[in-house]
């Protein structure tokens, strides 16, 4: 085996660093970055792409949900694996709340019977697809309910869509709703529907975002077939993730509980099932009133209406809502210089069945990653720093495991954690990487030094090429063409570093690939290491490169000298967030101008077709002028000491000092930019630069307190909303400005 | 009968000028304004829905293809009926080849057999649809052929089409394509097919674009049902149209004629046939190569593969060329003042099968007209110039017999007529006018003073609200709300005008309604009577208001003192087109250095899915800068000309003075718009303003012979083009200079 390994990472060596091998790495001085290229190189020598498919193939091959018995199994293989490598590692465990079903029911019962099948089978083609011990399709949240009701299709469910059906004179109160998955976090989708008095809500996956519209179904392609559900959670973590019961505070066995998950303000209060396409058809089929509009149809063969009619559905969903451990695999190795100071890097282990993809894929980097810093420990090699590397559990029903953990350590990592690196899913194509903006050096050095494994550019150059070739418009493609730095995404919600960062301030980055390993096994049985091998990434090159590239982020978060963050890239960001704003208000100013005219001068009604019913639109309140003043004056204080500091860095790095507490300092800041009383409505979320969408999920939402008044067309709110982000500004401008 | 027409005309009369009636009208001093306006009342008092749904009935009643019984039965029954209202009626004959089918054989070989059905069924919610003498699902104008060969799916069939398959590696030489109908006319699939060396081509209709996606399906809705077949005319009509044996002249009995079929350059040399979706389904679920562009792909329930791979097809189609006859009706009311100063009206009567909507509903509005007319006859009224109401055979094949009766008399024409004014099918929703650009402000006038039967506001602002309501941005949205004066569209192809305009630079209009009477029915067995009394026109208020319309078009241009050319609203729309063409250039230049740059950078293969055959496009020329001047100048020159000349025209109106020969050049003057070469590589094509799309068929492009040169990158022939057009705009200024 060892052969093979340093076989095939001999051709590695000569790709690992695709350029820039003579600059110094950001954060090292000249001397100490020739040194850390060398800890590098050695680090990809023992890493091997053939290893990692057979860890994914390892963690998938049985159900392994939280409060299983394989869940329990991996962890402690996790556990036994880091400890092998010479982390010192322990097991964590939690005491949460888990629901899972006991009773499934959806039926038709007008103007035709049909009974929903609920049932994805297995196929011969896929080993694992027939195992016992699957969790049934179901949404992890739904409440408890026994409905029947006029059945309404809905769209994505996103709020324009009832605005929308407002306008046909279409309700949904005492009604359920069938809904697509996609466009937003599926869990958007139920609590909008029970804000606008749905007794029901089904969720289904259209072949059109999720099926043979996309291309060939499994087993023969990777698309979605007709029986494959997205299982998934419908907490609305937007409001708060985690344990339910344990809002802001670990669940320790004896933590302070909500008495009951009736009592949550996350959770819903009307059922919920997801079913696939082959369920939704004769409902869709069977619907009447008004012909959705255009670009709510799906590719399903059929006339979509959007109801109601004659068509009634009876949906029965029990659940046993039990508590169960989760289990965090957690382990250590010691600083040697900065032990107080820790790099932590996560991936979750649990999935809702088999999971290769989601989140064995992720995992299988993170402990190719932790076997090759073992075989450095091996050397005389030690980190500066202290790293971290975690196992999380329960990721699916509600990022638990990482939540529970942050939440229960909250002061000590506040105090020690220089940054946190989460991966999760990954697959074939480009290189995603999203994060703290701050950290855009480290990565832009990374992305440029790294090379893609299929086109042996740097990983930068790859994914500006996608950028360049997917602009729309020749000013978007010149704009593509001329950028010199990686783009670093804004992180919204959807994985584990949501606490971390959104929560308590600490910067994080989120990495993975993706782009040329589309299918439709998401969450349903057929994640399996067969689909995986197959249409995710085969051979598993982009397995390796996931391990180099956190990896590397780690390497040198752990060693640098001085630690690589530049606030003046923060600044950028948040300044062309702000500018984007600005525009925001006075687009929307003039739009709904505009607008209001043409309700005033009755032009949609003379639109209209006369034979169909159509509600115009109401008038709305005239947009106010704003005042971004405060705000641009603490941007210009922040790019000011910004400036200042990383000059202040640079001569450190060349004078070749470096200092704990200066670093202590730099990792802290972004916890200046926390908001004391977090965002309206959501206090737990309290970062004010980042934050998953309230009606949109998963996506982020930059400037969220601000952007998402105006979206509401709060604008007494949007200015409390500038002027508490305006003092989080300034409060971090200051606190630079005193290092 | 005559009760109930006067009892539901009396309802009319308050309502046909829905304002402006104080104001004078365009062309009429004030004084005979008065008097003309009294003239419309009368014409619009007689005028009947009932009646216009009575004539639809009566010619939709069996199929009446040209050559078929029916349609000689029915232009004896238009004649009859002419003659009955006072009009000296004739039927000019003409001997025109037209092909029907003798085999028509399509079937898969290989993975599977399959032969396609071809047949649409009747259906006992349709009165009409099962009788005798229906012509099979074709497209005339297709090669005889036998072929067998791999099939490949080409999209639309448009030429963007085939560059996006030589990025995929597919070719289509010695294959058999199947495109979809829609985004072009359908003559051009087969052309470019051709074009790129296939030997057979195949068209359906997906439902995506005329089938269930869009509605219900016939007979429950209005939309295209799996059997339903567009039939239609594959001549390259933006070649010439007319009897393509006939270029240029009309094809009388002894016409000097093209030897043979074979030899006419407008034909195609391959098969091609339209099928159903029910028929193309199982094609395209045996395509195998690479899965088709995410805008490729239709609403039919598989996954849309290019091809080619297994799938064998052999098509094998022979027609009957024949000559038939084809009978021109024409009637005419000798004018008072000006007899030799002719009204053109006219709507072709032949169908492809029973045609209710294409053409019977058109036709019932313009016999509702001369029904009028014929009554104002029996008054004191009389026409100041000549009315000429024209019904067309042979319009389906090729607009043969309003182009073979236009080339026999081209020259008394361009001589006499003053206006041509068309109509065809017609349905229920918005104004939509066409025509020359110096009768705008006759059909602003109009478009003004007319009621929409629904709304009971102005068709002006009925259709000004779609205009509005359908904008997409915030700018386009003000733009349309700003707007002052009709939208008057440029005319491309597709109905009669065409060779008055373009062949002859007469003025010309097109007139119709619709909107909201979309539906699957065109050309197809199911365009019958039952169709479009409750899907198009239901209680006939549209055809009502097309007669409306159309009458009072006829009747100012009849006897307007100054006819109301105004050839500064021309100026203003031709300047448009230049600075649009002008963008369109400078757009072009930095899209290509742009898109020269990508390739050069090789980022197209970078951003590739290396797994998959990818052939990037090759860079294109750069763009050179060319001279619009000679153009501007010439507009400027008949800039200032136009307006004088608007001002001669008032003070003449005031004055009370009329001249003939005033008049006569006026409405000659188009015809300086003429290229006396005609456009290039189709010289049959004349007008410098307006022709339809070399590759898109009806659809029109302005300022063709420089628009089209730019599309297709030929910078030389775009500078000629430009030297044209500025020579005929300078004619033009200097006929109008000299009035």
């Amino acid at each position: 085996m060892k052969k093979i390994i340093l076989g095939s990472a001999c051709l590695l060596v000569s790709t690992l660093f695709a350029s820039a091998q003579t600059k110094s790495i950001a954060g090292f001085s000249e001397q100490s970055s020739a040194q850390q290229r060398q800890t590098e190189t050695t680090f990809n020598n023992t890493l091997s792409a053939e290893n990692i498919g057979a860890t994914i193939r390892q963690f998938s091959d049985r159900p392994h949900n939280i409060g299983s018995p394989a869940g329990k199994l991996y962890a402690d293989q996790i556990a036994a694996r880091l400890k092998d490598y010479g982390f010192e590692t322990n097991i964590e465990t939690y005491q949460v709340l888990f629901p899972t079903p006991k009773t499934r029911l959806l039926e038709m019962t007008s103007p035709a019977a049909y009974k929903a099948i609920l049932k994805e089978p297995a196929l011969k083609e896929d080993a694992t697809s027939g195992q016992e011990g699957q969790l049934p399709t179901y949404n992890a949240w739904s409440a408890d309910g026994d409905v029947t009701g006029d059945l309404v299709f809905v769209n994505y469910g996103l709020p324009a869509d009832y605005d929308e059906l407002a306008k046909l004179g279409v309700d949904v109160k005492g009604k359920i709703v069938i809904a697509k998955y996609g466009q937003s976090w599926r869990g958007i989708k139920p609590k909008v529907a029970q804000e606008h008095g749905a007794i029901g809500c089904i969720i289904y996956s259209d072949p059109k975002d999720d099926g043979y519209f996309r291309g060939d179904v499994y087993p023969k392609g990777a698309f979605k077939n007709e029986y494959g559900v997205q299982r998934g959670s419908v907490m609305d973590m937007v409001v708060y993730p985690g344990d339910p019961l344990t809002p802001g505070i670990g669940s320790t066995k004896d933590a302070k509980r909500i008495a009951s998950h009736n009592e949550a303000v996350n959770l819903l209060k009307i059922p919920v099932l997801p079913i696939s396409y082959k369920d939704a058809q004769p409902l869709l089929a069977a619907l009447e009133g008004p012909v959705a509009p255009a670009a709510w149809r799906g590719a399903l063969p059929l006339t979509y209406h959007i109801g109601p009619g004659k068509t009634k559905v009876h949906l029965k969903l029990e659940f046993n809502w039990n508590t169960v451990p989760c289990y965090d695999v957690i382990g250590k190795i010691k600083g040697a210089q900065y032990p107080d100071q820790w790099v932590v890097r996560g991936n979750h282990h649990d999935a809702w069945v088999n999971g290769a993809a989601d989140p064995a894929s992720g995992l299988a980097s993170m402990l190719e990653e932790a076997k090759s810093i073992g075989a450095l420990l091996k050397s005389e090699w030690k980190p500066k720093r202290t790293l971290v590397y975690c196992a999380w559990d329960g990721e699916e029903p509600g990022l638990i495991g990482s939540t529970e953990w942050l939440e229960d350590h909250q002061q000590e990592l506040q105090q020690k954690c220089v940054v946190y690196i989460n991966t999760d899913n990954n697959g074939r194509g480009f290189l995603e990487a999203g994060g703290s903006h701050a950290l855009t050096p480290l990565m832009d050095g990374i992305a440029k030094e790294l090379t893609d494994p299929q086109t042996k550019v740097s990983l930068f150059e790859r994914a500006n090429a996608r950028q360049v070739v997917n602009a729309t418009s020749t000013k978007s493609k010149k704009d593509a063409l001329s950028k010199k730095d990686l783009d670093l995404g804004a992180l919204g919600s959807g994985s584990d570093y949501s606490s971390f960062l959104q929560h308590a301030g600490i910067p994080s980055l989120n990495l993975g690939f993706g782009g040329e390993d589309e299918g439709g096994e998401y969450h349903s049985i057929y994640d399996s290491y067969d689909d995986y091998r197959r249409f995710k990434d085969p051979g598993f090159a982009y397995g390796l490169a996931l391990s180099q590239t956190a990896g590397l982020a780690v390497l040198r978060m752990a060693n640098a000298d001085v630690l690589p963050f530049n606030f003046s890239s923060l600044h950028k960001t948040i300044n062309s967030y702000v500018t984007e704003l600005q525009s925001m208000v006075d687009d929307l100013r003039d739009a709904t101008a505009t607008e209001n005219e043409v309700i005033g001068k009755k032009l949609y009604q003379l639109a209209a077709d006369p034979t169909l019913t159509y509600n115009p639109p109401a008038a709305k309140d005239p947009i106010p002028y704003i005042d971004f003043s405060g705000l641009k004056n603490a941007l210009d204080k922040l790019q000011k000491n910004a400036d200042s500091l990383s000059s202040s860095s640079k001569k450190m790095l060349t004078a070749g000092t470096s200092e704990a507490t200066f670093n202590n300092k730099l990792y802290q800041a972004e916890q200046s930019l926390l908001l004391p009383d977090g965002l309206p409505r959501r206090s737990w979320f309290k970062h004010s630069i980042y934050a998953p969408g309230f009606y949109t999920g998963y996506g982020v939402k930059t400037m969220p307190g601000i952007r998402e008044a105006i979206e509401q067309r709060n604008f007494k709110e949007a200015q409390e909303q500038i002027n508490a982000a305006a003092a989080a500004v300034n409060r971090l401008a200051e606190y630079l400005g005193k290092l």
